[in-house]
């Protein structure tokens, strides 16, 4: 069985039980060398294998419509929908999106990223086509991660009341990212034991035997069950009050079930959830043994399961650093983080402080209203969310803290260019969008000494603050040497120009400067750290000099524009230029090459700064 | 029984049963009074006088902690915590809020006015007592209304895996600001229907009558019944999925046996949620009969219940109206409300188009991705949310809405300062947070002719659309006459300076122009009506002119700050001022109050433009 031999989702109907496996198994071996070469999802995308096969012979894409929630379990889909031989290039400038992308397939509906929106997509999506009398179905494929997060009830309510039959598939893995949190992983585990996982793959078995109230005889009388059909066409509780009809568990890793519960649910014509339980990692040792570290994994061997890069410095584990050390002595932090404890560095904190770090899973509206909670009640609260995914609390971080006046400590970590997770993983809007919130300190380190200093200080504050950093500490020595006391500071010295960069964007900066004084041109770069309030002193450094802004923000609302309407205020000459990210989404890509095309690296910024000191900018 | 008897929360447990009728009828009589002179929610705070009672009797604040999610119905609560002598001034400039407010008493924890978030925020609460070592009580009042929203379930969730003993009681009226929706609502019917309701109050009963299924049987020998407790302690199957233990339902006119059930409740330690059932409106025929008439209400005559105030033209009308025009000749239409179906002016359009309008609770998430997969779907999806809820969705409208490049269409209605509903009520993010949105095309309409225009534009444009407007039309002729066809238009003539104000303030523009011209000095008002993307012969108007901005909204991020890098960037000089409101929450109050305290009516911007003018500001 060739990989190549599938040109279209349709030749996937003409393969036998046989073939379904060895394509299985081509699908496995590809996904795993090409993460192994470029990085990428491997546990999730493992174990949607099977389940996209079955997808695929089921329904009929563009015909049909297959979503799915999150979109980083798309490798197998992408592989089976005409792009074969482009998946070399996945998650490469350039190259495949690591998630669905409607600009590379029409069999990708929308561009995804963020989580638990899929079922109200579909929801629209099947009544647009039934209000113009379209036949297709709707599918939305969600894991049990993404059903932590509240707007899939929202979307299973409206669903379920108004009779809109959507198909949705629980891709059930036991876990979201780092381990599953929430009462819904509790129940859909009692589903699993109680209704009957027929399977008995070697997760399940594991899961049953580990289980409470006999468990090992439960799964020996499913071991013995040869009818796979049996016991699927329950209705179960939970589902059932949202006006769906439950059916499952089923083997995730059983092509032919699915297929028959899946054309049976296309017949329905009601709402239905498919319960459906799969393996993280399935079929690769190390994946399964590890899969939170096989879930974002940077190149590694294949043989080994070892990571090639050499882990950098990350502010995050910083800032976890720093919060054990005040707890120790301080006693009321607590942190709040969804579904990313390891990935915000702060799983150091929960072993170092048992109880005080609260993982809500994919719920950062909750998230941030916990923590407004906490601080009412005198904690010193601290969410660790990254800055894309913030975005979903907005409203919560103006209404329930900023209105509040509560000293709630946010960690937007992954701000700025997220590199090959792309679209809607960068964190680009967060100088924007926490610019517009009224009483939020604002503040970019730009290396480990001053991190710590902001934590000391937002810890003191009697308002809420908002720490950015990107993932990486950025290396270049004289942002690490820098001794930064208030709210900005010199990294070079210059006459011609001064250049005002938010945070660790500054390195380019002063790279610039380094070309910059090569041509001639000698050019303060000063970091600026601390954006609200802003330091008074700033005014009178860039005072009757050309400046400019860097930022790594979107123009709108910015760093620059902010600084610009600030001048004018001040009386002081405004901006020669302000360096930003343009309004829009940058695809994914090498972070340098996504710095590049928006003339925002080291050369693009030297030579636009270059040609605006002689004048050729107007 | 006098309310003036009540100084603190604890006198009422002194009260004998017929003392607490006589407090009932008194609370209800002040409520009615206060709202029929002042205006203000009506129905809800009815409907809330015995379980506001026997939650004063059971629970102790400040010690323990009562949060009423949204807020709206915290009329009892305010009169019996201290605040009866002031709640004459209720809603009123300088007066009480007509939501809970921690600037008014330590027993309100939070100053609130959006829904969904009181249990998250008494999580957090009841963690941070548990983990400094208080005792005490944290309870989360909820209309069902409110469980519509997402991120309640995402803190039941929490609470209920994590055993947190929050007490939750969802205040069940059978519906929400305008008829309940959603799955949810269907659930709740039926508990109530099933499990015995045992007070036989009138709207009970007549929900019975009206049930399929032996309803008035059910209805006569709950009748019969005696036994108040019976029934009460059954689990039910959704909440206790999420690990809640279900009490209920109880008659939520009847205080004793209210009470019984929360201190037993307050004795359990683990995570509970009671189900009262209530009559919105209960105890005055008006609003018993039209509780959405007097949901959110104006000043009345008591007697008839007739509203005092003519109505004025609004705005959201007329949006519904020239799309129930549109949609008859296009076919392709839908809306979207989040349970402001009236509010918005929208019923007219679900009458007008059936099957064309979904209105889907309070789930401003759901709302704008189920839009994007209408959208996605080939259909012209309207989203009409109010300014200040749409923040709820900030994230969904920039990945599911602009990062896909779909034409959505959002009315942000009630933009700007909403007047006496106060802090959380106010529009006045909204400019701010839509230009940080990619591709967000951006329009704020002056008059009826000119929204009629930017509908039709955005019905054809490929790209997404917010139209941000107050409730009311301007009426100042000057506006209603303009006929403005591209981006912006002078309302006046003026040499000596240009005043560009964004959409409907520009009513408070011209008044101050009038002003300045009596003062010699001859202003130029034009309404910018299109803010993204700018109408480029807006430059030349003000090229070599001294100018400035305005609008009702905060500076940061809004329109003013935007112009003001627009034009350091095109070259042109920069403004003179931006007016706009100061980054902060301004409280509730008369909107003209309003904009005098920020200087934004007639008479302050009059004032300091003509000193800017005279050069006596730097």
């Amino acid at each position: 069985m060739n990989l190549t031999d599938i040109h279209c989702p349709g030749d996937l109907n003409s393969l036998r039980e046989n073939e379904l496996e060895a394509l299985a198994a081509a699908l496995r071996e590809r996904i795993i060398q090409t993460v192994a070469e470029n990085g990428g999802h491997l546990s999730s995308n493992l174990g949607a294998v099977e389940l996209t096969m079955a997808l695929l012979r089921a329904f009929h894409p563009p015909e049909d419509q297959i979503l799915f929630d999150v979109g980083h379990q798309c490798y197998a889909y992408k592989l089976l929908t005409g792009r074969e031989a482009d998946f070399h290039t996945l998650r490469q400038t350039g190259g495949l999106s690591g998630f669905p992308n409607r600009d590379e397939s029409e069999c990708d509906l929308f561009t995804t990223g963020h989580a638990s929106n899929a079922i109200s997509l579909a929801v629209g999506l099947q009544r647009a086509r039934a209000l113009a009398g379209q036949p297709g179905h709707t599918v939305a494929v969600l894991g049990d991660g993404a059903l932590t997060g509240g707007m899939c009830y929202e979307a299973l309510n409206d669903a379920g009341s108004s009779n809109t039959p959507v198909i949705v598939i629980l891709n059930d893995n036991g876990m979201s990212i780092s381990g599953n949190v929430g009462a819904m992983s509790r129940y859909l585990t009692t589903m699993r034991l109680s209704k009957g996982w027929l399977g008995a793959k070697k997760a399940v078995s594991r899961a049953l035997r580990r289980a409470p109230l006999g468990g090992e005889v439960l799964y020996r009388f499913f071991e013995r069950s040869k009818d796979h059909i049996r016991n699927i066409f329950v209705n179960d509780t939970f589902f059932s009050s949202l006006g769906f009809r439950y059916l499952g568990p089923i083997d995730g890793h059983n092509v032919s079930a699915m297929e028959r519960v899946f054309r049976r649910a296309a017949l329905l014509n009601e709402p239905v959830l498919i319960h459906v339980v799969t393996q993280k990692g399935h079929g690769y040792t190390p994946a399964e043994n590890s899969p939170d570290v096989f879930h974002g994994v940077s190149p590694f061997y294949v043989e080994s399961g070892v990571v090639k890069e050499q882990q950098a410095p990350e502010f995050g584990k910083t800032a976890a650093q720093a919060l054990i050390e005040a707890e120790q002595t301080r006693g009321d932090i607590c942190v709040i983080t969804a579904a990313m404890k390891d990935g915000t560095g702060f799983s150091a904190f929960d072993r170092a402080c048992p109880g005080r770090l609260f993982d809500v899973g994919i719920a950062e509206e909750h998230a941030v209203s916990l923590a407004a909670g906490l601080a009412r009640g005198g904690q010193r609260a601290v969410c660790a969310i990254y800055d894309t995914f913030l975005q979903r609390a907005y409203d919560q971080m103006l209404m329930d803290v900023c209105l509040q006046r509560l000293p709630v400590i946010f960690l937007l970590d992954r701000a700025g260019l997220s590199g090959p997770d792309g679209a809607s993983h960068h964190g680009i809007f967060g100088l924007s969008y926490l610019l517009t919130m009224p009483g939020m300190r604002i503040a970019c380190p730009v290396n480990e000494g001053q991190l710590r200093r902001m934590l000391a200080d937002a810890l003191s504050a009697d308002a809420p603050t908002a720490i950015c950093y990107p993932r990486k500490i950025p290396q270049h020595p004289l942002l690490a040497a820098a001794d930064i006391s208030g709210g900005y500071a010199a990294l070079t010295e210059g006459e011609d120009a001064v250049l005002l960069c938010a945070g660790a964007i500054a390195e380019e900066g002063v790279r610039a400067a380094a070309i910059l004084q090569a041509a001639g041109k000698s050019v303060q770069v000063a970091a600026v750290t601390q954006l609200r309030p802003l330091d008074p002193g700033l005014w009178q450094a860039v005072q009757g000099r050309p400046w400019m802004t860097l930022e790594e923000n979107i123009r709108s609302g910015g760093f620059g524009e902010m600084l610009t309407a600030a001048a004018v205020r001040e009386g002081v000459q405004p901006p020669l230029a302000c360096y930003a990210l343009p309004d829009s989404f940058p695809a994914h890509g090498e972070r340098g090459a996504l710095l590049k095309a928006a003339g925002l690296d080291a050369e693009g910024l030297a030579d636009d700064i270059l040609r605006r000191l002689k004048g050729e900018h107007t």
